[in-house]
């Protein structure tokens, strides 16, 4: 049987459980949010030792906070941050207040865990008080938004590190696959020749322009609101803690963290999400478009394109034996859809600000740290487990050039497009190849051809042939 | 050179073209919202001609509109219905004002129109006001929604007569290629035979549900909400007239229009449309899944599957001489990826709806109409061009079936999968034909190999060779 | 220490934990996809058993499997649904291939407890096979999506009575406000009076079509496709076993179950569930459009519109005391824009599917089931601590009205729009009310006047002092 | 009745018009695709004229093009950069075959225009070929997307001017408010004192990075891929050719462009565009929520907030007299919806990319352009008409602040938030002031009060009254 504590608010009074760290505010948003299911994540609840740590020292230093209390305050957030206390945050990552809960349950949980640094028994907040000391000088709308920016930053730096890994990974298949001639297609019909290399250089290159992307905008969550308290005038806050808080955060999290130029603003406006998540989103894109090539390049193995081979993850199928699907590119696929949704809910959370304060931060915190989880999660296994081991048939590859129609396209320059146009038509009519046609027209000589009907040398600028026409 | 004539309102005077139908508030709006370029959908300004028309009919039923100024209105409309005027239909597709100046543009063309019926000169609106008298006992909170309405179910009369076409050629295709055996792929892997008119047949069934959806989305217009006024209320509206508008609005346009239970209700709601956005996005979800399929089979001519032929419509490319490619297929891609936006915008702006109003009712009826418009567009074209004249691969999907391995499926009743995954797995690996590891290894007889890797015997319900069995 | 096992199956060889039930695909699938973190909905877990347990008794009696092996599975089966078996399900949300780790899961987990009930050891799968037994004549491709089938269904179970409730109380305050007279508002500003009741009146109509459209959605559920196997064709199922599956399922799962026309057709469509989502999201706008009018409504205390009293439940701010803010409208906000982005994600996994197969549905359920526990969650609550306990600020409203402008609208008929726009500017204008000007000028009697400008008879249709008009 | 010239290519024969400049690919393109009804946007056509005449000076340079044919070229491409040719483009909006249409429209009446010049006959295709003279050394491929980037540039000048008007009318406003000391909000509900400057200065701000956010994107259309040719490789396209074609695009467009540094890369990847698009987005998001503020902040005028006045811009109700509604605004949200869903074609557009080449390009700069245009003229009358007549109703704002409960907060450093707490309920309460309170309880003396609770102060950090707690 559980015991209880009674504490009270505002609006009366309320069992805790007695072992508790959390108090009532905890309480009432536990019963007010049944909504997910899903406490806050873990970086965020990190994110909140590291604010109150700081906001503790800072307070310390201006001579507001009596620096008995502030001790006890900044070990019970290094407890935060070391994820001990983590079962005690319990508060959904759904919910009103604009971050009230996640801010107060933060609260409560060091407020009692300091008061027990201090020989104090939990809920005896006279010692310690959530709201006058813990929170002291500062409110949700600032604390909350710094520490999604922390934990924006904490989890950017898994992320950009994994995405890096992957782009090497497709450098080295790039350099691997340079000499694999194969078919281009566009449209999904035969278009002309091109080198696998190429096309791994293209993924390559795209991914990186989506690194750049993501490191900008995570750039711009250096910039932090602490000191704007309640809507950014930063009432309650000594200027001295306002320009001492960041100071502190930055030397703890070791994040370049700085004052917002205009606090706010820095309150109300969410446009350093949005700009995330659309490069979340972005990248998101370009990795579904990958995964959808490595799939059409890799069917078959017998009815398909069947040009690549992705090394096999698990059976494909619980009734057709030995069916091996592209399952590491369809869970990108998958990731990419949720990264978008993702990005649709936060751009209508964004939207939906009014006035001092955008009190729909929750559910877009609730996608925007989502999609840096899965988007790392997807790309850490999809380079182990599907780029590191794609092959190439090549072979195969070369066969599907060697017959194909696309290569006629390096006649155009000696012939005009018109009648290359009537070689093709009748090449495809006749299933016969471009080459025999030519001869047997007089269109171009075996010399000619020979020299312009090189596919290596189509995967390259130039006119094939060129000395024919221009001597 | 142009001349003017002056017009004033409440906020004063300006001056209108003087050969101009509209008056000084279709000036204002058309000075305040040069937006997108795109005047009032069609089917709309002659929407507003049928409300105007049917409203004046009732006003002077219930004795509170003038015989005399009633029939000049009712002419006037019906110039409108006739499409003769639309060139005074100058205000931006967005605007704001939640359609307040349509609906003045519409008033005010009808008024003048009508003060010149009566023999009177543009301008003169003692004669025939269009507040007073062209809009009497209305306001744009009802007048704009019920416009929005009949213009919605002209459009849906061709849209949906346009989807039957279609879905009466696929039902065509699902006939003639009854027969045409092919393999299935899931995954895009090799998967187990099936019949390309199973597929189709498939694609006719999920339009079908597409046209039920519709159907029953485009039900939910018939109910209006004229006599609502400003609010819901019906203030200023007789309840005689109340009753009759819809009466009458039913048998001018030929659709069974009744009045909305609840006024209010109808006036601020707008689930109508967002439900017939939702049914029409779903469509195009489903158009884009069957356009994807056809350019997959159709992928080729010679490094594809090409497992069917699409008509060619037009030259591929403008330097690849002979190249064809599946161009109507990808208008219903693009057509559907603007559609499902559109749903989109809609969503937004049916949430943003406030109180008693949703203002955001022209950007939404603007992208519902677009929506409408361009289904029926591509729909037609889609049927016309590609889906009537494609033409089956016979033997090349005949022989894919024959090389795969995935009809060793069949033989797990007999072996079980356990077994049948390491026939499966050698035959992929050696490139050899089950048949033939199965006969080599002793696993099944020629008598029963004959009977169980039927494919076109796959292509049905049931286990084949059950007898070897089951007796 | 752990103990483990050594499986096999195509791929090699694995170790599991000795405990487990298990088995190695769901280990190869655990390691593949460390995606979200979460495991299956429990819901989802609880479907799969009611399916493997349906087509257990369906293979019995058709004679392919034995009654031994059937009893076991069945037994099996029941604990799954039992939930007790939870535990087991291991694998992640979003998946790559299908499905068909969610699948061989159950599969797994059903023949190690089948294997144990008939006194074997975890993994000895000669005994019960995942496979050959549990999945006999099954694909992930049927038994998967029945299962999803089986899950929404029990979930809108819970909705449509949690809405059913939230409808009866909106019901409950729509009689209780008939009375209270109080401004109407379109674009934000003052319009025409309305009673509160009548607005209650509109959010109760548009809830209770969206419960028809949630009920119809849901509806198209009862089709399923087992018997389907790979990709609809039947293949390795007999005709009775496919007639039996679906009887038996809703037989013991309570639902109303059939299969699908074609099953073909049910394999590859996944229409039933963007319709389903659809009804989801129109409800989530209309939902978030009702919880905007209440958190306008409740504005205030002393600086916003304050009409309406919402019931306090948690203090508001850590910073600003007494502040207590519209918490479970915000919820149900942010609720409202997860659902819409879901609805994205699932239209991009539906538009995704190609040819036989779906293999996006991983992500479309995940998405799906969430907006139906979220939904569910945040409308209870938003019932019972908003809702519910709402009062009105009777005289606030009253003495709102009175001193508005918008009430000219009434006098309208008597003296023309024109004439009652230079009124209504000049008591803009003036600060003066409507009465006194029109007084004044000698526009209308004072006797006129009193029964024009009666606010409660501006909530009904009509025209007030119509006898001054039309005698 | 009309004359025809009858034309031929790969597919047959087909009748244009006499005199139309445009040839048989165009007349098939306006059959396939009649789909939206809007011809390509001008500065689209515009960018071909460009396009065109660069290629053809390039060709002639590097010997591969006569000085005759390419002079022809080059003034014919004159004459559609001036615009006198516009009519003659008359391809769809939305059509299929990745731009091919577009491109050849530009190339048939080009060649045409350039026979013409000649001294030829239009469609004496033997003089100028619209394949391989027009076109030579491109592709759809490079030339349409370069003209793309042409286009979007020439549109983002007018954007980024029109931005930069709207910042600095904010910025002045921000000064004109400065001392308008108003109530702050925070989720609609009563906060603390804020200045109307400050809130105008966070509009200013997340515009100017707004501006930064467009300029960086737009910079990366600098990079073209002219010279790719079909699929990048540079097939058919001499490597000095490659070279000059961006220079002289540069010259004659007045852009720095240069060729992009891997042409495989740039032909199939669309990520320039994904980002642009969010760029526009996350502004539409902003400009929205800015406009929704003023909306709130304007509502009334008499049973709403009241803080400010925007212009009146036109008559607000077709039935309620006097009504003036904030329509700039609401054109401004819907601008918004708008954009936000033109990026989610945008989104669907770019993930369907496939291979060497996105074939949704034409939908995806429809919504793009579209984009561009509304936002521009949407910010454009947003200032002229709404921003820059703003007035603020300074004693109503200064009032409501006085009346208030929010400034309690003030208090909180000098008794704790607990007892501020209980002073502020019985405030609220009891419907007197939080001084009242204070000093009747003899919490705070009137001394420390009159220094405490000063507006003006709150909305500047630090803490009130500082010395009466520290000293």
């Amino acid at each position: 049987m559980t015991d209880f504590r009674t504490e009270r608010d505002l609006l009366g009074e309320k069992n805790v459980p007695k072992e508790a760290y959390y108090g009532i505010q905890t309480m009432r948003a536990r019963e007010n949010f049944p909504i997910t299911g899903y406490p806050p994540h873990k970086e965020l609840i990190k994110a909140f030792g590291y604010v109150k740590k700081a906001a503790a020292m800072a307070n310390r230093d201006v001579g507001v906070l009596q620096k008995k209390i502030a001790d006890a305050i900044i070990q019970a957030s290094e407890e935060v941050i070391s994820g001990k206390l983590d079962d005690h945050f319990i508060v959904d990552s759904i919910q009103g207040g604009a971050g009230t809960s996640f801010n107060m349950n933060a609260n409560e949980v060091i407020a009692n865990r300091a008061i027990e640094i201090l020989g104090g028994q939990k809920g005896e907040y006279l010692k310690v008080s959530p709201n006058t000391h813990v929170n002291m000088a500062q409110s949700t709308n600032d604390a909350f938004p710094t520490a999604i920016h922390i934990a924006c930053l904490h989890l950017s730096k898994g992320l950009i590190s994994t995405l890096e890994q992957l782009i090497e990974t497709i450098k080295e298949k790039e350099k691997e696959f340079d000499h694999v001639l194969k078919m281009g297609r566009t449209h999904l019909q035969d278009a002309v020749p091109i080198r696998l290399g190429q096309e791994f250089g293209a993924y390559r290159r795209v991914l990186t322009r989506d690194l750049v992307r993501i490191k900008r905008s995570v750039g711009h969550l250096y910039e932090i609101n602490m000191g704007a308290t309640a809507v950014g005038t930063g009432l309650n806050a000594k200027p001295e803690y306002i320009e001492k808080v960041p100071v502190y955060l930055a030397e703890i999290t070791g994040f370049p963290l700085k004052k917002a130029e205009d606090l706010v603003d820095a309150t109300q406006n969410t446009d350093a999400y949005t700009e995330l998540s659309s490069a979340l989103k972005i990248m998101a894109i370009n990795l579904s478009k990958i995964a959808n090539d490595l799939r059409l390049m890799s069917s078959g193995p017998r009815t398909g394109i069947n040009e690549i081979n992705l090394p096999p993850r698990q059976p494909g199928s619980s009734i057709m034996p030995g069916k091996v699907n592209p399952v590491m590119c369809e869970v990108i696929n998958q990731i990419s859809f949720q990264v978008i949704g993702n990005d649709h809910t936060i751009s209508l959370a964004s939207e939906a600000g009014q006035l001092e304060l955008n009190v729909m931060e929750p559910v877009l915190v609730f996608n925007l740290l989502q999609s840096f989880s899965i988007l790392q999660n997807g790309m850490d296994v999809f380079r182990k487990y599907a780029v590191e081991g794609i092959t190439a048939n090549i072979e195969r590859c070369q066969e599907m050039v060697e017959h194909s129609v696309g290569i006629i396209t390096a006649i155009n320059p000696h012939v005009g497009y018109e009648v290359a146009s009537r070689v093709a038509k009748e090449a495809i009519k006749t299933n016969r190849s471009v080459r025999e046609i030519c001869l047997e027209r007089g269109i171009l000589s075996e010399e000619e051809l020979n020299e312009i009907l090189d596919p290596m040398e189509m995967t390259n600028p130039g006119i094939a042939g060129a000395r024919f026409i221009y001597g």
